[in-house]
């Protein structure tokens, strides 16, 4: 594939995997154009200022709730890269409704305004509680991947649906965000001791947004047919215990008194215990560098430093 | 479980199964209370005109779209029935909007209703089609039934999710509805021949809209555990082309010529061949009595004098 003739548009590009993937995109495949789309101006702001600037990049506000603000970005579009969604899981359970508006209908009006344009090109993100969903973030996505399965079937596009476990990057995430930041900030707040949601017995598979996105154009060069889906994900897993170990090593911080809240799961709709089959990606030639705690820890040494006061 | 302190509400109480259901339910079960819900005013008029009255039954005509009636709907419900979705694969391709806004989001607004008034016990129609769906319909109700999975993990109540291949009733559909409809009423414009979607080889599972209802009571009486997905069907499948061949007999034709438009599948979505694995409503007891052509039979003979002039 001739990465040089294509116009690529990112959803969701200002979350940490959305702007990781354009980032590796633009380094690494030097596409025609990236449109870096997203409803969230702050943040398109926030990169620019942090110099993600390029002739090739487009930045393109709107919310994939909006039909016609689509279909104007799309104008010239030959792949699809679909990364929004409400994503986190608590934030599902509290907003049904707008995590069922941007994720389903949402991934609906992008399908459709890549399709009218003649996008022969999808990739879009998916999850591991995409199957037998536990959670409503986990039925949104069920119900964007069956979408996706139906719009193929009718109109004969190439799509690849990635279906992540937990993704960590180097980028600070907002408090609470993730099991990393939550931990950093109450070690911030309090060095004495971590209160751990769940029991600490939690185990989850863990990969960094860069192999990730690597993952996903080595399946997209490689795999033959037409609709595809892939297990992102390393053959291990971690507990929650063991990361609270790591951040208090990171944070140098000895003798903090853990506590649980103890239930089985972090949180309403948490999966406790979950390890992707990664077999399919395997078998096609690709393979996580890292293990779970060596992601978590790329992500924890970047996190840290950034975190002081 | 004591039917006559149920009070048991039925979204698409006027479709041709929902109504099959509130009459099986009525005549066979004795329940407290049935209320028929659906959009359809003109089709509630038609239903108690038709004589479809008992001191049981409640008439209620809202949209699952609208939660502020649903609410209504459910005060004092204790088992949900959830029928109501745009059904026919056609016109979800052609009313993808409302395909969505009905089958999901209105599947949430329902059971999200139910939920609120603490009903315990959900009952929800699905297809075959929201396996790995290749039609918006298939997509649309795999989210719903996302969406079910989700709720009953984080709440707890027991739902009991039944996919159907297609159910056939003696009641007479709209014009070109179902391929039996169609084919008589083809039959009745032009009885020298008769056109054919697709290449007469698509081969599918039929299934009484009786025997339907029959399982799904088998099985929430039977089923231990709090999620449940049946399968429900006959183990064979009748092709295209015989169904043509009986109603030509049954309407007495000889000499038909058939013709095809000899695409694979009979429109845009269509599944050409398929069988539900009924293995696990067999293994809990429940077989269906009559075979594919006999249910397709039991239509047709209802159905032919129904539709003459």
């Amino acid at each position: 594939m001739d990465w040089s003739e294509q116009v690529v548009l990112v959803t969701g590009a200002t979350g940490s995997f959305g702007r990781k993937f354009a980032e590796l995109m633009l380094r690494e495949y030097h596409p025609r154009k990236i449109i870096i789309f997203s409803r969230d101006e702050l943040k398109q702001h926030d990169m620019r200022a942090a110099g993600f600037d390029h002739p090739s990049l487009r930045y393109f506000i709107g919310d994939v709730r909006d039909p016609q603000r689509l279909e104007r970005a799309f104008a010239g579009v030959t792949v699809l890269v679909h990364a929004a969604a409400l994503k986190q899981v608590p934030a599902c359970e509290y907003n049904p409704f707008e995590a069922i508006q941007t994720n389903i209908m949402g991934g609906r009006n992008v399908i459709e305004a890549a399709i009218n344009q003649g996008v022969r090109r999808i990739l879009a993100l998916s999850t591991d509680k995409a199957v037998n969903p536990v959670n409503l973030y986990g039925a949104t996505k069920m119900g964007c991947e069956g979408l996706i399965s139906a719009f193929q079937s009718l109109l004969g596009m190439r799509c690849w649906i990635f279906r992540f476990a937990n993704i960590v990057g180097p980028k600070v995430r907002k408090r609470g965000r993730t099991v990393i930041s939550d931990f950093i900030h109450r070690l911030q707040q309090d060095s004495g001791k971590l209160l751990i949601l769940g029991n600490g017995k939690q185990a989850k598979s863990y990969l960094t947004a860069a192999e990730c996105v690597d993952a996903m154009l080595f399946a997209i060069e490689r795999a033959a047919g037409d609709l595809h889906v892939f297990n992102l994900g390393c053959d291990d897993s971690l507990t929650v215990d063991r990361i609270a170990e790591l951040v208090i090593e990171a944070m140098g911080l000895p003798g903090v008194k853990l506590e649980y809240t103890g239930t089985e799961g972090g949180w309403p709709g948490d999966v406790p215990r979950f390890k992707l089959d990664v077999t399919r990606i395997n078998r096609l030639g690709w393979k996580a560098k890292m293990t779970s705690e060596q992601a978590v820890n790329t992500a924890i040494e970047a996190l840290v430093p950034l975190c002081r006061p």
